[in-house]
């Protein structure tokens, strides 16, 4: 059966976006140095091969066990799920070929036809609430696993629907001060995590915890 | 020169403590759970030998790396500043040998006499604010360091002062939903940290950071 997990990076204050990085001031990263913050918080990612290539930033790159990670986790995902104010980001930022290669439902009361992307990316617009889109990207998954992308908002419905699997976070040595929190607005009964497995990096220490 | 460190036990969602957990609940701990919640987050160090014998716990207990890594931070101490909720709670809840062998420096608006304790603790009841404490605790260490203790607030304090070298995060792997935030209150230009080292272990994941 496909597991639900969760992937992101995370400043050491437990902020997963900076105050000031959205949409309306996409072009002025240094409103509130939102830029230079979240460039911080993706620095490991955007130094690897893998994800290099992905998004055809060009040849080169690191290709140790923070690559291989990476790699195995876009190769595990058969289906993702992301709110509309991540994918109306991505949609201004992902090249041609988005880098997902899945179906993905996007959160969102818009009405919208799916929009097919060259290499195998389809977002599907999903008007019926966080618990059926999990059940329809079970469905289109074919086994591989259910990727949550984002954002916190999205995240927490789904730990609070207790459906979180794995919980893989990227922490990077960063203090926002302010932003967009992972860990909000969760009920009581939350599920409990153990740790599985911490790669530590000078960029980032890369924490996995499965469902206890 | 004497450091500035901080040494804590941290949520997986940020919380230094949980809901509930104040002297007025002191003697109900299943008040919000918090007593359990607590439990969690400290049993790494409940088991470990060093931490036993210091609160006269009674003998056993690991010698791994953590117990070597307690142990140290216990001798490298010079002196400590808390605030005035956290005495108050400890004031209840350690043996008559206070577990810090230091002068430690109570933020408070309380004037009372210095609090002497067999095995060379001694608490100083200051009223002068965070940074001539500070002062204070650097006269007194004799070139060990500063161990800043908590709460979150004291913490923050000295986060924004700039004040703090070392920052050393027990994470636990369990979610409190609610409480005491270790990072919050933070200014915009608070300082940066690299990581320095990280210790796994299935209880929690030691953290260390020192400035950037």
């Amino acid at each position: 059966m496909s597991k639900v997990f969760v992937n992101i990076g995370l400043s050491l204050d437990g902020y997963m976006a900076p105050e000031g990085m959205s949409i309306e001031n996409w072009d002025r990263p240094d409103y509130k140095n939102w830029g230079a913050k979240w460039g911080t918080l993706m620095s490991w990612i955007l130094k690897q091969q893998y994800f290099r290539e992905s998004l055809k930033f060009g040849p080169g790159g690191e290709t140790g066990p923070v690559n291989d990670m990476l790699r195995n986790t876009m190769e595990r995902s058969g289906a993702g799920i992301m709110g509309k104010r991540m994918f109306d980001a991505g949609e201004r930022s992902w090249p041609e070929e988005a880098p997902f290669h899945t179906p993905v439902y996007v959160l969102t009361h818009e009405k919208r036809e799916p929009w097919v992307r060259p290499g195998g990316t389809t977002f599907h617009f999903f008007n019926d609430g966080p618990a059926s889109a999990l059940e329809k990207a079970r469905e289109s998954a074919g086994g591989r696993d259910i990727r949550i992308s984002g954002g916190a908002d999205v995240i927490q419905q789904y730990l609070n629907m207790g459906v979180i699997d794995e919980l893989e976070i990227a922490l990077a040595p960063v203090l926002f001060g302010s932003g967009r929190r992972l860990f909000e607005n969760l009920h009581e009964a939350v599920p409990q995590f153990r740790v599985d497995k911490v790669l530590n990096t000078p960029d980032a220490t890369h924490l996995r915890y499965v469902r206890a």
